[in-house]
């Protein structure tokens, strides 16, 4: 077997897990490297923060998705540090190494607060289950917090979230749906619904990669739930108490949220190609790197042209480069990336949405019914379907939230 | 509303949250006090360290159980610091406090290493959702090591339990399962089956409160399984390569897990009353603290003849207390406490387990479907039972667990 291609992948999110599940009938070695056990279904994990679903609804063992694979020989959990195009090795933590024939590299993207380093101490942005447990954390706490001490309950109780892309959006609404919901009737000293939920963006529209009226749909659907919604307005400080905003105003808060932008993978760094101002690599048409027509970079961390950062681009990416490399090894010529758009929707709370499907656009229950189905039918393993689907149902039902706890003490690692 | 008596409840697990829902139609006003928001099912808490349920699954929000019971006039999270018996007032940590003419204590216990302190940093025990996690972490991680390091794989995959009461033993089981079935196929280098999991225990049998011939057949039962147990043999060291019992046999383990013994919450040594060696405070009949009749201990933390620290027997006093807190309103005589024994149930996994019902004993795929429903039966909250029993339903048809990513990177705060 010595002869048979050496196919290195690194991150298995959706591009890179689709490369591999792409690959199976093709004639080559596959090892993945990850730093984390498991695919993380990224699109729900506002879902964990905002304390409705659990960490291993969304996540699910690489090892179990490639289980029946027999082509994919390694699945090696480290971080890489190193990549050497010339050697065609990488290198791990660890200090080993490994040789590839052909590399994809889809380490994705993380939150970016645009060289202002010092938010991220206030201002946590939402990129991993760690993430998503501090968030729920820090808002359960508050209402917890205020209800020993009322008297700071204004300040405790104001939520400011920052961006207000599909993520900002999504956290705003089911913020407010929390104190307006799951928690009637439970405290005594504070009135939860009386929390003010703040989304600050810098764009005049919410959702601005939308389509106009689509925007402002989304703005009277979060209004009419309760979310105070400022456009047009950049954060000029965030500390311990709260955010000033660029024309002055001050919000006096415990819990702002970070969720304005992203900047991409550092991996991106390591190949010493061509990056655009956020980190992405400028990739060719082909997906692969200039001058490496071996080496694909796929995702978030790829640059090219009217290709959105979005799960669907991601999977169909990672799908399009397994193609590449059989074509590769039957002699045949490779085809361009073309991103097939399938349309966007975000929700925005209980039977609230957009949607967006080219032609046809819609609103309200159907488009945050449609966003349901969508994400339940792409979550990997039966059970966590099927877990979501009912922890869904009993939501809708009961207005409650499966996951309210607070956890998360630190442990000796 | 000032005549109302004042009852103040410390700890909301089973003792405690069974006495505040029995106080449900009696003329008092109720405080609960916390350390953390949710009710605990602890009897499931290994399922969540051995990656079969989440957290939430078998945590349930405080607040949400009395959302429906007007008396419980407060729920407070925090850290009792003080008790003043005579003032009749307990401090929290925040410097505030609550005012009480009945008091009841229930914080329960934790695990204790007998001395041997230093044995922690090396031997995690299981008290806390945060111990499952970082268990849970610990468990999943030496699998991924070894697929790294199959040099190492002995030692990185020999597990000791130490301490073979329920606890040990359904560790021990469920670690056996996680090597056997659910990562088949899954590694490359290493074969999880190879895994050996060693149970310690100090007494001449397992289970060591169960009848001898239930503690054969649990023995037997773990043995069909593949644990290796040894009984009669106590601990000497454990450090960071393994365990050396005091007969000087040595087991190179990088994972050590404690389930050897439990200590009382430090919170008795603050009622200034009698303990027993383990910390436990000695009741009166009536479970009232000896010259304090308006202060009842209550579970693991009261000491009482021949009353076990088990789940039942802390519920019932719980609702005992309340019935004596209505007695004393009423002006009737209290009764002594009586602890009903409805039997034993133990289980050591996949269709295995011992049951104990005084003249009925029974084990194997019986005891272990008791053990089940019984505990489906005492989960709280509809979507809590639902989801456990689709979780193992799933389990039990796919030989997977549900849960298992490796999580908990410590973050700030």
């Amino acid at each position: 077997m010595p002869n048979r291609s050496q196919v290195v992948i690194i991150g298995a999110g959706f591009a890179g897990l689709n490369a591999a599940k792409s690959l199976k009938n093709v004639d080559v070695d596959v090892t993945i490297v990850d730093r984390r056990n498991f695919h993380l279904f990224q699109p729900l994990l506002y879902q964990v923060a905002s304390a409705a679903l659990n960490p291993s609804d969304i996540a699910y063992p690489i090892r179990s998705v490639f289980r029946g694979q027999a082509n994919v020989r390694q699945i090696l959990l480290g971080d890489v540090v190193g990549i050497d195009l010339e050697q065609r090795k990488i290198s791990l933590n660890d200090g080993s190494r490994v040789s590839f024939d052909y590399l994809i590299v889809a380490t994705g993207a993380t939150h970016s607060y645009f060289g202002n380093e010092q938010f991220e101490e206030h201002a946590p942005g939402l990129k991993t289950i760690e993430d998503a447990l501090y968030i729920r954390r820090r808002i359960l706490s508050v209402f917890e917090k205020a209800e020993k001490n009322p008297e700071a309950a204004e300040e405790l109780l104001t939520f400011v979230v920052v961006g207000a892309g599909p993520t900002g959006v999504e956290m705003a609404g089911a913020i407010t749906e929390i104190a307006i919901h799951s928690m009637e009737h439970e405290f005594k000293n504070i009135d939860p619904k009386s929390a003010r939920v703040i989304l600050v963006e810098g764009a005049p529209y919410v959702l601005p990669v939308y389509p106009e009226s689509l925007s402002e749909k989304a703005k009277a659907q979060l209004e009419s739930l309760g979310v105070e919604v400022i456009t047009d307005s950049l954060v000029e400080v965030i500390d311990d108490t709260g955010v000033t905003l660029k024309d002055g105003t001050r919000i006096e808060s415990e819990t702002v949220l970070w969720a304005a932008g992203v900047k991409a993978s550092p991996l991106g760094q390591a190949l010493g190609v061509e990056l655009d101002k956020t980190g992405r690599v400028i990739v060719e048409d082909d997906l692969s790197v200039p001058g490496h027509r071996n080496v694909f970079v796929l995702g978030d961390l790829a640059k090219l042209d009217d290709v959105p950062g979005v799960a669907p681009a991601a999977m169909q990416m990672g799908r399009h480069a397994a193609k590449l490399i059989r074509s590769d090894l039957n002699g045949k010529p490779r085809k361009p990336f073309r991103y097939k758009d399938k349309g966007s929707l975000a929700t925005i709370g209980r039977a609230r949405g957009v949607a967006d499907f080219g032609t046809i656009k819609f609103s309200g229950f159907l488009a945050w019914f449609s966003w349901l189905a969508i994400h339940i039918w792409y979550l990997i393993g039966f059970r966590n379907k099927l877990v979501v689907l009912i922890s869904w149902a009993w939501a809708y039902i009961s207005f409650r939230r499966g996951a309210r706890i607070i956890t998360g003490q630190p442990r000796p690692d």
